[in-house]
C-alpha cells in the first residue's frame, strides 16, 4: 500500500468573518493549499469538503459540489464529497482522503473543511450546535453541548478531587499560544485569575472554558509517496491514522468522564505508527470544552486517569516536554466546526516544517493530532511526522 | 489490492413511514443487511451513514454515531462517518465504503442510507431539498429542483425534437415494475395518458414526471474478497466504482442537458471493470425527474445523444434488452434521498442473486447504478456482477 504525505496546507484567519461567506473561506483555504504544494489543481484526484452545520445553519448541502465549483476544480470532473461527523467533520475527512489514497485510487487528494457559524441571530446557535447530540434524546429536553461536558466536569472534579484551576489552565495555555498565532480568533492572553472567575455559561464552566463560535477554513493536500518524492515534498508523513467510536448519547457511555473513542482511537494510531505517547512532541488536542483537555490528555496516554492537573499545573507550554495546542486550541485559535480538525493537522504541517513563526517549537518531530464529535462519540487520532 | 464483494443487503419498505423514526428506518434496514450477510455486528469494521437532508430536516446531523449507537455497534468501538452529497449520498457512501476495503484498512464495511422526509409540513419539504442546489446563485432566487429539471427538459425536447411521450414512459415504466416491489412506494401501474397528464409541477414536467416524497432506508455489507470467502459469500463484485463532477449550479455548465459528471463516470467505472454498455444486463438510473431517465441513458452510453426515446418508447421493461429500473426506480420505488443510491445497489443484489420475486430479469449478471446529486453536479456509477 502507497504511503501517504501531507504535501500543502493553508488556512483562512478564524473568527467573526463577516465579509466572507461559507465558500469564499472555503476557496481561500483551498487556494492556499495548493499554492502551498506548488501543485496544480487538475492534478488533485479527490475532494474531501468537511462540515458539520452547512445544512442546519447556512441551508446548503451538498458542500462538496459547491466547493468543487467555486474553486473551479469541478471543469476537471474531480468529484468531490461532504463528510459530517460533528465537531470531528474534519479530522474525519483528513482519514477518508488518507484512505483514498491508501486504496491506490487516487494520488493526491485535498481536504477543505469550512464552517461559517457566525451567519445566525444570537443564542439560535447553541441549538443548531445541538444538532450534532442525539436529538430526540438529549437536545430535545434542552441539553446542549456546554450542558453535557458540564456534567462530565461536576463528576471528573469530584472523584478525583481536581479543582477547577486545572481546567482554567487548559485555557490559559490556548490563549497564550493563540496570542502567537496570527489566524487565531481570540489573541488575548488571559490571567488564571481571569479564566477562574468569568460569566458562568453551565456549572462549572464558564465562558473561559467554552470554545467560542468561529467562522473560518482549513485545507491540505494529501499525497501518495510516489507523486510526493516527484514533486519533492516527501517530507511530512501521516504514520498512524484512526477512528473509533463511542455511544452517541452521554447517558449510555460506560463512564462520563472516560473517553473510550479516544482510548481506542489513540491505542490504534500509535500501533499503527510503531510511537508510544513518549515519542510524541506536541499535541493538538479537542479542548472544545477545557474539561475535555483534561479527559483526553489521559485517554491519549500522557497522564494517568485523573491526574492531567498535574501535567496542566506544571507546564503544557511552548517550552514543556510536551507543549499541548501550540496553535491556541479550539479555545483560543477557534472551533469553526468543519474547519478544526483540518487545521489541528495544518498547525502540526507548520510546526514540523518549522513554519510556525512566533509559537515555533524546538525540535517538533512527531505530532499527535486528536478531534472529537460531541461528547466523544467518535475520535479521530493522527500521529503525523518528519521522515 | 482487495477486491470488494457485497455480502448482504437490507432494506424497509419505501413510502410515508409515518409510524418510524429516521433512527429506527436506519437500524431495520442494517439489521435485515447483517442478518442476510451471516455475519455478526462485531465483524463490520465501519460504517459510512449517508443521509443529505438529517442535519436541515430533522435537526439531526451526525448521523454516522447515532446509527452506530441506536444499532448497538458503538459498543465495540466500530467507528462511523456520514456522507452527505445530496441525492447521490448513498452512492458516495457505497464508494468510500469500497475505497475502506481496498485500502486495506478494513475487512467489511457496511452502508446505512436513510432519509425521513415526510416529518415536515406542507410544501417546506421542497425549500429544504433546494439546499443540494446552489443555495445563493439558484435556491435564493427560487428555484427548486423541479424547476432545474424543467429548464434542462424544455431544451432538451426543443433541440432534439422530442415529444413528451419519451418522458412519460420512463415513469410509466417505473410504476409497472414497481407494481411488483413489495418495498415500492408506489405499487400502482400508470397508463401513458395518465402519465402525460397529470397536474403540471414545473412545465413541462407534471406529477407523474417527479420523484415522490418518501421515507426508507436500505444498507449494504461489503467485504474484501477473503472475508468474503470465508463467510461463502464471494458470489458478486463491485467490478467497477467511479465518481465525477460538473459544476454544481446549472448555469454554469457546459450544457444543461449533457450529463459531463455522468458521461466522465460511466466511462470511468467500465474501464475499471473491463465491461462496456452491450456487457450490461439491467441498469438503475438515477430518474428523480423523467427528463433525468433519458439524459442518463444516452450519457451512460446506451443510446446516441437525442436518441433514448426510441430506446424508451421501444422497450425498456423486464424483459427489454436492457431492462431498466426494475425496482421501480426513483419515480415509483422512491426516493428517499440519503438510501436511495444504496437502494439501487440493494437491487442489484437481489436481481443477480435471483431474489427479486415477481420482478426477476432473466438472466442477470452484470448491472448499472448510476445516481446523481441535484441536477448533476456529482455522479456515481457502480457496476456490479456474479463472478
Amino acid at each position: 500500500m502507497p504511503e501517504v504525505h501531507i504535501i500543502g496546507a493553508g488556512e483562512t484567519k478564524f473568527g467573526e468573518l463577516w465579509d466572507k461567506s461559507l465558500r469564499e473561506l472555503a476557496v481561500e483555504a483551498g487556494l492556499k493549499a495548493i499554492e502551498d504544494a506548488g501543485i496544480l489543481s487538475k492534478d488533485v484526484g479527490i475532494l474531501y469538503g468537511s462540515s458539520s452545520l452547512a445544512g442546519t445553519l447556512n441551508w446548503q448541502n451538498d458542500m462538496g459540489s459547491l466547493l468543487a465549483d467555486f474553486s473551479g476544480i469541478a471543469a476537471s470532473g474531480i468529484p468531490a464529497v461532504r463528510i459530517e461527523s460533528s465537531t470531528s467533520s474534519g479530522a474525519s475527512a483528513v482519514r477518508e482522503a488518507y484512505l483514498s489514497i491508501k486504496s491506490g485510487e487516487y494520488e493526491v487528494a485535498m481536504v477543505g473543511g469550512v464552517e461559517k457559524m457566525t451567519d445566525i441571530y444570537g443564542s439560535e446557535i447553541h441549538d443548531i450546535v445541538s444538532t450534532t447530540l442525539d436529538r430526540e434524546w438529549e437536545a430535545f429536553f434542552g441539553a446542549t453541548a456546554a450542558s453535557m461536558a458540564a456534567i462530565s466536569a461536576r463528576k471528573y472534579m469530584k472523584d478525583f478531587k481536581v479543582e477547577k484551576e486545572a481546567l482554567s489552565m487548559i485555557s490559559v495555555n490556548d490563549h497564550a499560544n493563540a496570542s502567537l498565532n496570527p489566524n487565531a480568533h481570540y489573541r488575548n492572553k488571559i490571567t488564571l485569575d481571569a479564566a477562574m472567575n468569568a460569566t458562568l455559561v453551565a456549572e462549572p464552566l464558564n465562558l473561559m472554558d467554552c470554545s467560542p463560535v468561529s467562522d473560518g477554513a482549513s485545507a491540505l493536500i494529501l499525497a501518495s509517496d510516489k507523486f510526493a518524492k516527484s514533486v519533492g515534498k516527501d517530507g511530512i508523513r501521516i504514520k498512524g491514522s484512526a477512528i473509533a467510536q463511542d455511544y452517541l448519547a452521554l447517558h449510555s457511555r460506560e463512564s462520563i468522564y472516560t473517553l473510550k473513542s479516544t482510548i481506542q482511537a489513540a491505542r490504534q494510531a500509535f500501533e499503527k505508527s510503531g510511537t508510544k505517547a513518549s515519542d510524541i512532541s506536541f499535541a493538538e488536542i479537542h479542548d472544545s470544552y477545557s474539561i475535555y483537555g483534561l479527559m483526553e490528555l489521559e485517554d491519549l496516554g500522557f497522564a494517568p486517569k485523573g491526574k492531567a492537573k498535574d501535567l496542566v499545573m506544571e507546564n503544557i507550554g511552548l517550552n514543556a516536554p510536551l507543549p499541548v495546542n501550540p496553535s491556541g486550541g479550539l479555545k483560543a485559535k477557534g472551533n469553526p466546526m468543519g474547519a478544526t480538525g483540518v487545521g489541528q493537522i495544518v498547525e502540526g504541517y507548520l510546526q514540523i516544517k518549522g513554519k510556525a513563526g512566533e509559537r515555533q517549537i524546538k525540535n517538533a518531530h512527531d505530532g499527535l493530532f486528536h478531534s472529537m464529535s460531541g461528547s466523544g462519540s467518535t475520535s479521530v487520532v493522527h500521529i503525523i511526522g518528519s521522515e
